[in-house]
């Protein structure tokens, strides 16, 4: 694969170009389509391209059968393993990591694909249940492939024209679902943490616009409030856009936030926004909406919903009740990644704000990029908006998916997974030593599983400290053989218990059913 | 695409789960694989999947070889074109981008995708010279092929073991490149931009480490320096990180870092950080970094290089003299999607500390997703170091990469790229109308084309202003030919010059000559 005239160089000449050939001869024309002479620079030979383009070709060939039988086919079909479980030092092994001086031939290279595939998680087998996302989609999934082999980056129009106007389709269409019947703006971003420190930043540009060029040394302190359940991201951009983690009230599910904000008033700090949850990480809970958006209206604060999660089901007329009042919100992060199965990534942020809130609060006007005195209108160049450079084309896959489906297939998408996962409760209710933490308001069902040595023992802290090392146990089983991968945690005083997800169309209630099936088969001995 | 069971469903039964048939018949088994009857919730038949495997599989066989053909080999062919451009009305038409309730069929589908790779600009065309970066390792993308079918996240290891470990092998390596040789920590991020962001916040967490928790406003105003010539994401990282973009103190490139270090000590800021670039954006020229570092040493600074473009370079053992003195920076930003050709995004921000600062800085420590009662080593669960939380595999494109073609490949391109750009240069020289801005350092050609009317004009103010205006013309007729794309911008007080981009080893010596031709062909009636 590397170029072979240049193991032919002995010695190299700086700088001083150097023509092997009079320029005037023809006889050896080793590129047929300039007729130019080699040339020599710095021990260099420049004439025709150094990459064999039929050996990519062939190992193309000979690599994507592997890549769509192995990643694609066996990696979605429920019959197969989830995951092939080994140690760190077992795969490191495996995998001979070290990078070398010299390169490998194609076959080599090649086991090197099926070794990656054979031992990587396969997150879109119908039994992966371990995260806030799942599931293959065949039009997203060809979307990817477009977007990976074109390689594209939005900052311009110029280089990135279909992805910017896909992106702003489905930005705009978004902001039609959610509610926002004067439009809005938005933009893609690499995860909805990066969405909520979006949200922090716009929302205090908005209270204090000086903080972009003076910094908040220069301003009074800025609090922030969330709810109890919300994402670590919330913490994490506290952090990260120097507010401070302390400066981020988090007021219990059962507090109001009117106090707070009172209280803040008069200390001297300044409140700028609330951070509300829909579809909270681990339980799937939702906050209410309409009334943070009154505490919100009324104390003057920015309103940010963190709807990553749940926001799926804004598609659908059944349960789009969940998120009552984010019309009202001034900003959201939603991520199609995740129930609607767009791909990792795809993550919007979008606010309600008309007045080009994200360009004034993030452009830096590079003039190598942003000219101004292009042939098109440049109000296409959305680039300045954001605060990446390169940004990948995360939307494309998402609209693909959606002109294949409809709405109305999304639609029916959630609409399954929540009736899956009521179907599930329902089953965990009727069996012996299946425990529901909650009530789902989502597709997060949380359970516990109480093995037979312990159906007699009475709640307490002895109960619970046994239940606590359950999970951890079936968790190792599970991944060990192979068979489903499911996720746990405690969660506040609460000892460990599963969080089972169900968001694709690849499950059936049958795996719901296996699910508890192979739970007790591998717990039971606890 | 779209569940056809669920359009029979006439009426909804909320919460009850319903059998369709007695639980002990088996008469009618839609699904073999469970032997369970159909089960109705909210008005969902939930038995089986709803994804038809067979449709998803008969839509990607027909998929890929568009995919490949029109998106992998025409759009890396030097026959055809790099742009087929469209104004943003036209193709909006074009592309039909409205998202509507009901899906679309297949063939629709496979036109859209025909028609998005051909209205796309094809950035691994080997006429593409408009970004740092450019051209199709088969390697690399294969990489991006296996990654995007897995659709891992880089959390943990029990999620991403394959993942996990070759961001780690490929860091490691990265790491003694650079020359640490006690090693140091690192993790990819979404673009340099990101990386820059990275390093103001553990340069000021180093600093202060009361800031993650207390927030800026507990702290007396912080500042930071840069070079003039930085890219302009180190003010946004200053106003995203609350710093202020007033709070960057630019460093004419002619000027001393000491003075301006002794003068804010006095007047009560607290420096903190020093940004130097490696590879500048517009014109490729490097900081000195051994005087920056002595600065740096002597006045406690935290030393940032920003080599996003310019560290391609070390792999060089002709050319990574450009960033002698690298090893003593505290941290480094490198994009090997840049000059090493691993496709977009892959950008690698590393430190040399070895006491866990990125965790420290940065961890939230979620207990849903860093639990510490798993049964392997968690220190493997790395996603913790970062700000986002879902994050994609960038590191393995680059290692597969890596692996075929070998360190010894990668120097070869980066040595063959800055060979081109010194014959591309030497070329300009020769040629009536062209001028060089600056002996090309790295593979940065700039350069003014002088249209024949132009060239017997003085030098001086009414000289500039025509040329200003010959560059954005020149780039909007070659767009609309389609034959190939090259930057322009103004840069300080000079006026429009192209910059020409060299990385891809399918770039050859002609190709070089054609740019010229071909500019002074669009160019010389003007």
């Amino acid at each position: 694969p590397s170029n072979p005239l240049s193991d032919h160089q002995t010695s190299s000449i700086d700088i001083t170009v150097c023509y092997l050939l009079p320029p005037d001869t023809s006889s050896i024309d080793i590129t047929p389509k300039g007729k130019r002479p080699p040339v020599l620079v710095d021990g260099v030979t420049l004439n025709g391209p150094t990459l064999d383009i039929r050996e990519a070709e062939s190992f193309l060939r000979e690599a994507m059968p592997i890549v769509m039988e192995e990643a694609v086919w066996k990696a979605t079909d429920v019959k197969e393993k989830v995951c092939e479980w080994r140690s760190p030092e077992q795969l490191k092994d495996l995998l001979d990591l070290e990078l070398r001086e010299g390169g490998e031939a194609h076959p080599q290279i090649l086991q090197r694909c099926r070794d990656a595939i054979r031992y990587s998680v396969k997150t879109g087998h119908p039994l992966f249940f371990n995260q806030l996302y799942a599931g293959m989609d065949p039009y997203s999934l060809v979307g990817r492939f477009i977007t990976e082999a074109i390689n594209p980056s939005l900052y311009t129009y110029e280089v990135a024209p279909v992805f910017l106007l896909t992106e702003e389709a489905v930005l705009k269409k978004m902001i039609e679902i959610i509610g926002w019947q004067d439009g809005g703006d938005g933009i893609f971003s690499p995860g909805g943490s990066v969405s909520n420190m979006y949200a922090v930043n716009v929302a205090r540009y908005h209270h204090c616009p000086d903080v972009k060029v003076l910094g908040l040394s220069a301003l009074p302190r800025l609090v922030m409030f969330t709810s109890q359940e919300c994402h670590y991201s919330v913490s994490k951009a506290a952090a990260f856009l120097g507010i401070g983690t302390n400066n981020v009230y988090v007021i219990p599910s059962d507090k109001r936030y009117a106090g707070y904000c009172w209280l803040l008033l008069v200390t001297g700090a300044l409140p700028f926004m609330v951070n509300a949850t829909a579809g909270t990480t681990v339980l799937g809970a939702f906050d209410p909406l309409e009334e943070i958006a009154d505490i919100c209206e009324r104390h003057n604060l920015w309103m940010h919903v963190d709807a990553c999660w749940g926001g799926g089901a804004l598609m659908s007329k059944k349960h789009r009740y969940l998120l009552q009042g984010i019309h009202r919100a001034n900003s959201v992060a939603w991520n199609p990644h995740k129930m609607l199965m767009a791909g990792l990534q795809c993550c919007a942020f979008m606010v309600r704000d008309k007045t080009n809130l994200l360009q004034r609060c993030h452009s830096a006007q590079a003039s190598y990029l942003f000219q101004q005195d292009k042939f098109y209108d440049v109000s296409y160049d959305t680039g300045d908006k954001s605060i990446q450079c390169s940004r990948k084309p995360d939307a494309f896959k998402f609209w693909l998916m959606w002109k294949a489906i409809g709405t109305k297939g999304l639609e029916e998408r959630v609409d399954r997974a929540l009736a899956m996962a009521r179907y599930l409760a329902e089953e965990i209710k009727k069996r012996d030593g299946f425990r529901l933490v909650m009530e789902p308001e989502y597709t997060n069902v949380c359970f516990w599983y109480i093995p037979p040595s312990l159906r007699d023992t009475a709640d307490g802290p002895e109960f619970w400290r046994k239940v606590h090392a359950v999970a951890p146990v079936v968790k190792e089983r599970m991944m060990k053989e192979g068979s489903m991968m499911v996720g746990y945690q405690p969660h506040g005083d609460k000892a460990n218990f599963f969080r089972q997800i169900i968001i694709s169309p690849q499950v059936s209630r049958e795996d719901m059913d296996f699910l508890l099936d192979q739970i007790h088969s591998l717990g039971m001995d606890l």
